[in-house]
């Protein structure tokens, strides 16, 4: 193992989602475990230029592993898209004696840490975390589980209280860019129809089909509508056109909003978090550089971050046509 | 014990809650220990008038216990609000030879019962079920603990993300006339404000003592919301009238809606429900009639359905105030 | 209000419980409130002894409403049975300039409080922290009512996998001198036998109870066991001794253990632990002492220490009884 | 497509596990979507035997997918280890017109259905559910994520009541020849020591490392133990030992049993078994026979049956070294 790493720094950046901590607590743990030190950034990239660290032991991170959230808190920096902001931010890793950063998050954070990386020459290590799952060369994202989950419970507890005929429930989940979360919860709650922003079915056919679901018996019937679905409507405006179009319905509206980035991780999560930045902090010991672990055919791999920013994680569609199999 | 009751009607009626289950079944149960037939009408007032029932034993209610909704399921029905309507259902109960009803639902269920029996001459017993523990009479509703429980875990899971500034959390629950569910979830979930329809604080007020958190050092508040609060706007309007007046806020919106009325009800909840009904049926045989029963100062009580229906119960003002003390 | 108190102390002792962070965060709040300081104790009595403390405030108790535990640690100590212990807590409270305690827990602390509140004239409150519900003076303990949804939940598993015919499930409940949580949970869960330590029912009744579900028609049954039920078997024995009796039947242990001292409070145990903390402050303030606050027929009251520990508080054998034609 | 498959049985067999039920949903959904008749057979081979099955369709398995359980019930049958069972089942297969079986469960399950496809030349599709994720031919199992969640939560609960020193909670869980549920959730939960059947560590090394950990500061440990350990105590026998050995500890034991075979799904369990059963029907649609269907590498996969009973799934023991550096 190269001996040049003596001191590792890990944040949190982006949207926040379960397991953030079980994650910090394998990087500060395995940092324990290879005798170098662990030190955290507050804030993401924003600590990193306000040099708001704290040093991190075995400890440190005593008890977090079941918490939502990130003890290191969660930002977006705009500063960190100049090159001033980064300026900064190299400077307090030298200060700090800073020999190298783990990067918990998403697309922008890796983005962000790709450019500083190459600027200033510290090696960079991205791990996926992010609720949306919409990250290339990972089958699954820290926090991804967990949301579903708790998504799943939602439309649960909705389902038992659907005993009156006619009812139309619109729940609105994460996924602004990406319907992840809403194709695999709606498939886990036997939701009756499912918009993604991936795929545009159309007002007509949704209409349709509930009225199919209606004649086949269906008492009631859920509808799992992702932020960015393709019918440019909020959830909201669709509840009120398809009750106007389908008069016989009277219909119900959730928005999950930020309850889907909370909650105790599953163990999914936090295994998932915890292999991740073993490996994260091993990768960076072994003198590699700029690059995303991943959980890849069910195995610890990585990827560079340039393939992780230029590739897409497509959407697996078959899912539709499972649902569509499974609400007859 | 009276001989004249050898079959007893139940149903479920008004918006469902978790409880209702464990409530058909110590019915049926209690029946079944009393050597009575138990009768399960479907969808409340609705199936009593089209004659929609069906027997139970102890076996039909196997297993139910545990779980939201009702098999009985629930509806609100117009059709019983004309004297025609009561008139179809009291000649279904006589013709199943039904004896007495035991109605399980809230204040509309209660009103309609009363009438009912007055006309009709059949004995009824209310056995007060709905989330919004709004019924006087009882300290606690059937499902009104589940809710609270519900919402606070959601809260719960919100602030988990609350790991960045600035953030203001809104979050609708349930109550269009009564901030049970808002107030007590709020002191449950260290909210930082509650609105209730029972109180107008003001817009002004929201504004200043959001501030005042702020330069308190809490990095995010939480609002929670009751749907009738008295601000009249919705939640969403709300949200955005505060950030156009404190823009540094960025503030999130969840709606919870329906959740709030299913899960599988806590032990609480399937206890006094447990208790509620067979006090229900042993009142029947005892030859009572027109109660409802509660549960008062840790006790299973009945009062007339007539005095649950005029007083009012009143919420517990005094907890805005510990939640002011405990917002600090 | 009395202005001679000007530093409170709070400490958690005996078995923890959920809720005692909310306990702990509404003393702390309420201190703030009132501006007086107030000053954590860690690990009970043995903290007063060895001058483990720190000073909080509003923040240091922020987000701990939801966690299980207690962050200022909760211990047994002989120590303090002798007088030498207790003087060492005298002169460290003196020391730390502390005038008045708040103790969380249960019988062993308040008998322990009482004494030193009589031997070194500190004003005392206690407050109701165990899961055993066994405190006369309050109808609910914080942690109650969170440990009776953790059993529940656990029987819920258990009887979602009783699909097998002829199965016993034994599940052993806390309680080694009360009953209240497996009555309580056992009528919750809808358990088909019920051991308590207050009631010998006797093994031939067991059996006979058994064998009478079995030819009812049930496919199994569930049998909740207090650790200190009469009939003097451990939860094994119990096993074995039925089985070797019913040789039809296959059984099943489950023994809970600490799982019934953790997890996140109930909505209603945070706002139990709420009200009576700030209760318990405000009595301080209001120059009383050696009292324990209790929720008693809905609402927040005290009564004497003495009376607390003299008394006993009974249990509902009333629910045996709605137990047993439940399980018809 | 091939026209000779007109009905097709499903039945669940062996220790039940969560999201069999969704896969019964998802057998019968996809049977009604491709205009084919289900029949499922309650208690597994029991009921193939005894000619006890029931005609399902699209609502027959409505509001299903959320339920721990399995609405056929499972058993193990002892007679269809014989001939003359397995001729009663061919027979009553063919009297109801069954032309395809879909086997829900684990290897013994897969053993009878091999063996029972050659005598009687009935087409067989295995589908994974056993909690123990002990399948060769699939990454995961149905009910074994959900497993996971439900010890994590468990253990979760224990830790939080960890705040004495000194203390030592045992917890045993499922899997007596695997320790799959016992690593995995050992990791999740963050446990100090796990002990699983595919490796002895020895009595020695685990008394070593729990002195270890409390010199580095840790106030008490706790150790998942699987019930097949090789350490060839009880969990009862292996604590008694431990605290003989290191009497400054205080243990406690836990015995989870069979909560861990119930409750809901996740999401994770219920996703996979709609997708593994709706390639089972699809498979035998296109005249497949004899395989397992399994989740491999992120797809939906499918082997010989004979593979999957032929060779072992080799737990992951790089899972070891992961908790030894995160238990640092």
């Amino acid at each position: 193992m190269s001996n040049k790493i003596k001191r590792i720094g890990v944040m949190t950046s982006g949207g926040d989602s379960p397991g953030m901590n079980a994650a910090i607590r394998a990087v500060a743990r395995s940092c324990a475990y290879y005798n170098i030190q662990c030190v955290g950034f507050y804030r993401g990239f924003q600590g990193m230029i306000e040099g708001d660290y704290v040093e991190m032991d075995a400890r440190s991170v005593r008890n977090i592993i079941s918490r939502g959230g990130t003890i290191l808190k969660s930002a977006r920096s705009k500063e960190f898209h100049t090159s001033e902001g980064r300026q900064k931010a190299a400077d307090n890793l030298k200060k700090a004696e800073v020999d190298a950063m783990i990067l918990i998050g998403g697309d922008g954070t890796f983005r962000g840490g790709q450019i500083f990386s190459k600027e200033h020459n510290i090696p960079v290590i991205g791990v996926p975390g992010t609720i949306d799952n919409d990250i290339y060369g990972t089958n699954y994202t820290i926090g991804y589980d967990t949301a579903l989950n708790t998504v799943v419970d939602a439309i649960d507890k909705i389902r038992d209280t659907a005993s009156s005929h006619n009812r139309l429930f619109f729940v609105e989940v994460m996924g602004r860019d990406a319907g992840f979360i809403a194709l695999n919860s709606g498939v886990g709650a036997g939701a009756e129809e499912i918009l993604i922003p991936e795929e545009d079915l159309g007002l007509d056919r949704l209409l349709a089909s509930l009225e199919r679901s209606r004649k086949s018996g269906k008492t009631s019937s859920i509808v799992v509508v992702s932020e960015g679905d393709k019918i440019g409507k909020n959830v909201f405006e669709l509840a009120e056109y398809v009750t106007k179009n389908l008069p016989d319905y009277d219909s119900k509206v959730t928005v999950l909003g930020h309850i889907q980035r909370g909650g105790s991780p599953s163990c999914f999560d936090r295994v998932l978090a915890s292999r991740l930045c073993v490996k994260a902090v091993e990768l960076l010991l072994d003198g590699k550089k700029d690059l995303m672990v991943g959980f890849v055919n069910n195995q610890i791999e990585s990827c560079t971050l340039e393939s992780a920013l230029k590739e897409k994680h497509a959407i697996n569609l078959d899912l539709l046509r499972i649902s569509d199999i499974l609400s007859t």
